[in-house]
This record gives C-alpha cells, sequence and structure tokens, in this order.
C-alpha cells in the first residue's frame, strides 16, 4: 500500500487560483500512490489578520481563545482546497485536526501532539478520499482546540506520516528548497540537495522558516523522509534526512539568521546559590522558551544574566522579570528587541577546529559587533545588532564559500 | 436560578468596536443575572465572503465542505467575544457548536438540531463564566459540522435556551424590533411592541429577516419569550410571544415582502393523477423547499403547475424539472426569478371577511398584476414583479392604515 503525506504551507494556498494549482498537483500525486494524505496551513496571511483582530479586542489574548480564532484559518483552507479537488473529479474530504484524531497537549497556542487516532483519516483513506487535515491543530483531552505554534503545520503532516507508515513527507512551500543561505539576504545562497536531520534542526531553530524545529526531530526520531519542494515548480527540492546517508559531512552546511530574537539583562544580581534557578525557572513556569545565556560578573557580588527569548514573549519576560529582579535584590532589567541571531550550521565543524575563529573573524572584519555567543557541536551563533544582520550574513556566507 | 440567553446577529459584531459594545451589554447583562449564555453570529460580511470564495473554486461546492467552510465564521466572532468580555474583566468562554453539545442531522447546510447535551455549558456556567456559543452549527452523529441554514443562529440561542430552562430569550440585531413593514420600503412603518408567535411565524416565512422561522415556531413549542431588540441602543424592542397574553388580536399586524423567491412552471403537464406527486416528490429528494403552488389547466387535457421556491434553489430546481418534464411527456419548463412574494399577516385576519379584496384592490390600484396567490389563516400573500415590490409594500402598508 503506497501513502504519501504532503503539507502544503499558507504562500501555496493563498488564492483561489493557487489552491487550484495545488488540487491538481494532487491529483497528480493519486495517480502515482494509493492513499494520499494532505496537511494544510491557513491561507496567506490569514492567521496574521485574525491575530490583529484579536490584539484589537485584548492587549494580550487568552491563549484558549486565540486557539479558537487562529484554528479557524486553516479549517478553512482545507475546506476550500477539497471543494478544488472535488471541482476536477478527485475524491477528498476535509478533516479537523480533532476530526483527524490529532490529541494534544493542554498547552494553548504552544501545544504539542500526544497521539494520534487515525482511525477517521483510515476510513476515509479506505473510500479512495485524499484526506485534507486541517494543520498546525489539535485537540486536547478537556475537548479544545489547540494550535501547535507557528509552523505546526509540518509537525500535523509529520505525525500523520508517522502514524500512517508513509516513508516520505513532503513540504510544499514558496521557495525551492533549503539554501545555504537565505536567498533574500544573499543572493548568491546555493540549493542544497540534502542536509541532515541535525543540520537543518540547528537551522529551524536558527530562524530558517522552511520547517518547524520539532518537526524534523519527529521525522529524525521515527526516520520519515522530509522533502522540502516548491509548490510553483518541479524544481528538485532538498531532501532532510540521516547524516549517515549523505556523502561527506559538510563542515559548514548553512547560514541562519533570526531576527525574531529579543534580548532580557536582569541587571546587578546579587552573586549567590540557586539565582539563576529563580530567573529561569520563573520564566519556565509562563512556559517561554530560553536560547542563548551569559550570565557575566561585573563586579564583586554582583552578576548580569542575559538571554535570549523569541521577540513576541519579550512583553511577559519583562513583566516577570520586573517581579523576580524586585524579589532577589537586583539592580533592573533592561532589554533590546533590535538584536538578530546569525549562525552557521554544519554537520562537519566539530571535526574542524577553528571554525568559530574563521566566523568571528568575518564578522570583525566587518566592523560588526558581537553580543553574545553560543554554540553546539553542529553550530555556533552570534548575536548582534539587528541592523548589521544582512551585513553579516553575507560576510560569512563568502568567508566560507559557500556559493561554490 | 435566573437564566439569561442573548443572541447576537452579525452586524452586531462587525467590527471590533462593536463587538466591544456588545461585550458591555452582555457584562450588564451579568450583573442581573446569575447565568449568560450567549450565542453569536458571525461578523458582518464574513459568510458572504467565505461563500463567494467557494463559489471562486467550484460551481457547486459540496455541502460538507461548505459547512466545514462556513462554520469557521461563528467559531471566530465568538473566540473575539470572549477576549472582548476578558478584557473588561468578565470571565467567559468561547464553545463551538459541537462543543456545546449541539447534535444536529445530518443535512449539510439545512440540518436541524436533534438534541443538545448542555454538560459543557452547564459546566462553564457554573464556573461563573458567560458562555459563548458558536451559532448556525451543530455536528452530526458522523462527527460531521453541520450549519443550520441562514439565521440559523436564532435556532441555536432558542434550543439553548428551552435546553437551559430560560424563559427569555433576547435577539439582539441591528433593527429596533418588528415593523408593520420593513422601513426601508417604508418609512413610515411602525414598531410593534409585541406580536404573537404565528404572526411573527408568518411574517418570518415572508421573509422577514429579523427572526428565524423554525426559531419562533421552537419557541412557540417551549413557550419561551423571543425579545427582539436593537443591540445598538436602549429602545424596548418587540415581544414575541403567545398570542393569548395580546390585548387584542390586530386584523393585519404588518406586511412583509420577500425577494429571494423565485417561480418555476412546468408547462403542458398530462392531466393523469400522480403527475403533481412525480413533480414535488423529485424536488423533496433534493431537499428543496416549496412555498407557493398552483395547478391551472390551460386546456384540455394539459395542466401547469407553477411553484415558487428559495431563489438559490432555482438553478438545482430548472435542471431537476428539465428531467421530470421529460419524463411525463410535459411540453416544458419555465422560470422567473425577477419576481417578489408580498403577504400581510394578523391573527384576526381570521374573523374579519374582506381582508384579501382590501389588499388586492390596494395592488390593483396601484396597477400592479398579481401572478399567484396564497392564503392561511392569519396571512394572504400575492407574487408579482419585483420591480413592484417597494410600490405594493407601500400601498398595502398604507390602505390598511399600519403607520397608525
Amino acid at each position: 500500500m503506497s501513502i504519501l503525506v504532503q503539507k502544503y504551507g499558507g504562500s501555496s494556498v493563498a488564492s483561489p487560483e493557487k489552491i487550484r494549482a495545488v488540487a491538481r498537483r494532487i491529483a497528480r500525486a493519486k495517480e502515482h500512490h494509493e492513499q494520499v494524505v494532505v496537511v494544510v496551513s491557513a491561507m496567506g496571511k490569514t492567521t496574521d489578520e485574525l491575530l490583529g483582530l484579536a490584539r484589537q479586542l485584548s492587549k494580550e489574548p487568552s491563549p484558549r481563545e486565540l486557539d479558537m480564532l487562529i484554528a479557524t484559518g486553516e479549517q478553512q483552507s482545507s475546506a476550500l482546497l477539497v471543494m478544488a479537488l472535488l471541482e476536477i473529479g478527485c475524491p477528498a474530504i476535509s478533516l479537523t485536526g480533532a476530526q483527524s484524531g490529532i490529541v494534544s497537549s493542554g498547552v494553548h497556542t504552544k501545544a504539542e501532539i500526544l497521539d494520534i487516532d487515525p482511525t477517521r483519516v483510515v476510513q476515509e483513506l479506505d473510500r479512495g478520499k485524499v484526506v485534507v487535515v486541517a494543520g498546525f491543530q489539535g485537540v486536547n483531552g478537556n475537548n479544545d482546540i489547540t494550535t501547535l505554534g507557528r509552523g505546526g503545520s509540518d509537525i500535523s503532516a509529520v505525525a500523520l506520516a508517522v502514524t500512517l507508515g508513509a516513508p516520505v513527507c513532503e513540504i510544499y512551500t514558496d521557495v525551492e528548497g533549503v539554501y545555504t543561505a537565505d536567498p533574500r539576504l544573499v543572493p548568491r545562497a546555493r540549493l542544497l540537495g540534502e542536509i541532515s536531520y541535525e543540520e537543518m534542526q540547528e537551522l529551524a531553530n536558527l530562524g530558517a522558516k522552511v520547517l518547524h524545529p520539532r518537526s524534523i526531530e519527529f521525522a529524525q526520531k521515527f526516520n520519515i523522509v522530509l522533502h522540502v519542494r516548491s509548490s510553483f515548480g518541479q524544481a528538485g527540492g532538498t531532501l532532510v534526512k540521516g547524516a549517515g546517508d549523505l556523502e561527506k559531512k559538510r563542515v559548514v552546511s548553512g547560514v541562519a539568521c533570526d531576527l525574531d530574537t529579543a534580548k532580557a539583562v536582569v541587571l546587578g544580581v546579587p552573586d549567590e546559590p540557586g539565582v539563576a534557578q529563580r530567573v529561569f525557572l520563573a520564566l519556565a513556569e509562563a512556559n517561554i522558551n530560553i536560547d542563548m545565556i551569559i550570565q557575566s560578573m561585573m563586579r564583586k557580588d554582583r552578576n548580569d544574566i542575559a538571554f535570549t527569548v523569541e521577540e513576541g514573549d519579550l512583553p511577559r519576560v519583562i513583566e516577570i522579570m520586573d517581579r523576580v529582579a524586585a524579589e532577589l535584590g537586583a539592580e533592573g532589567v533592561a532589554h533590546d528587541a533590535n538584536v538578530a541571531k546569525i549562525s552557521i550550521v554544519g554537520a562537519g565543524m566539530i571535526s574542524h577546529p577553528g571554525t568559530a575563529a574563521t566566523m568571528f573573524g568575518a564578522l570583525g572584519d566587518a566592523g560588526i559587533n558581537i553580543e553574545m555567543i553560543s554554540t553546539s557541536e553542529i553550530k555556533i551563533s552570534c548575536l548582534i545588532q539587528e541592523a548589521d544582520a544582512k551585513r553579516a550574513v553575507e560576510a560569512i556566507h563568502e568567508r566560507f564559500h559557500l556559493d561554490s
């Protein structure tokens, strides 16, 4: 039984015309596969428009109600896509996350898929229908609609591929695949034919919007090949798969740039045991993800604790930190949303000493100041001012000869 | 335990500003009632916009997918209204039709409510929350989303009032209440302080958009008072309730005008037993509602069968009638969408002979041709050309002195 899972992003279904094009592509896929499951995101800017409405009604909208609101975007696009499929004679049915049996955790706006009961999906597939699942959403134990966070449709798609035993999950988007850098920043960026899960994971964590980090983790865990392709052309795209398959490990596969980051600093924290824990426990309790962390001793008995978060979380972070700073007897809280995180990623980096030095050199020669640094086995990240971001990516891309 | 059910129509929640005004009104109601349930329609033109998208993708969109699509409008407005309520400190939660336990028949786009399991609604009410239910929708036995047809939010509201034991259901709309005629057609139309279920039922059936016919039937059956009010002012509105309570039965309470009607005629049908049944059985099987029917013998052995349907059903009606006419050996099918149904309604009509003659006289004096006539105990309807509609309503309104 040959089964294929495809996911189409919001830009792929942004207009009735594009929805029709996607429907034709799905109908062609159905000729080659007995069963086709399609996961679809909301049309174009729908989610942003709904968020805009919400913000007109509430400075900090209830997460449960936000989920109720924005989950409608995918419900709409899935129904419209099925209408287009039926119009060209391709039997199909749309299902919400709940109808697809996607059971999630109870955390609104950032839920995780806990389980999928594929009964209904399988039933409809067995009837010969293409099943179009509203991405990005599930239902929690309380029967409330949850969403999986930005890019969550990727997670829906991979989770369905795992549940249904599909070996490949095609991710259709508005770019040709994964590049050595964002082509809008670096015109000479090169398309990668394949990339390892680990590298893609780092790139995704670093702001490459093409795939959701958790979808890659999921795919890696269950060995699902992710095929990132353009929904507008026939180009080959990029295969994301196990590193063992890759010919040789590149030192640096790509440069990433994340503008959706903000820095917060708790100033003059007393140098006592347990202080850092109190800072980060308070953030964890508010379900805020921390990225980079630096603790620096500025003078005797007083430390600065700096960290980065998603820019959207900054207002809540400031509120929480003001409280924690007061409790700890710290001197204050500073923050900066105009920062960017520039990173290089490469599976071969670990065996090539000097990679970090090369990156710092590229930035230094371009006169760009580095505010924070963090590293992993296959990545090096530098926090810089947002205004320098484009120049930084170009300088690093050139220094590592990524265009050739 | 004092419980109130309110329903807000699409025009009442057409913008963030209006949603905020509705939220304030609900918060005030919560001060006077221990429990408040609110049913809300989709924002302004949302449903029409979604239908427009659907029609761009399919000439005749799948009813199941249409329901999946348009049910999102109410889901959005309910979530947005709850955000506005929370913002002013009024605890609230939004629920979809499915979450509210509204179980419907399986007929898509025209479903009927079969049952309501109020467990979740009661649970949230007991927590002190205003429960905002997405109107117009339910879920059928197959766990598919269904919608209740245009104006279906009224039905949701009355059904919830019945289930929860609320004596009154407030219907908020963009007009002050029920008038003797559409004030846009007749500027001198007068607001009625109260009206019987029966009269309101006829008016609603006749195109008065202020209440859904089935919601009135429902309210009458369970003796729920419907209070039709403007969501923009503090005016008293119109009470729809049992005729026994009304001081005296007016001969004519109002004039209605329904432009959403179309005429079809099966021409030259053989004059044999069972012919009419075959015509209307075919329409019933397609779930098409018939309104007026006239069978006239034009010449020996041949009849014309004329009837009216909702204008939106006309394309399907023509298709079905072409088939039936061929099977019956009829001479052809004619149709006309440019017709209007003008009706007078009044509980006292039954004891006042000559009411019909007065109406026909008003139309005749205005030089307006009557194409079809139908009557019930408390109503008289005439089908005329759409272009004459406004003049017809004005002439009848004046002839029966409805402005005084």
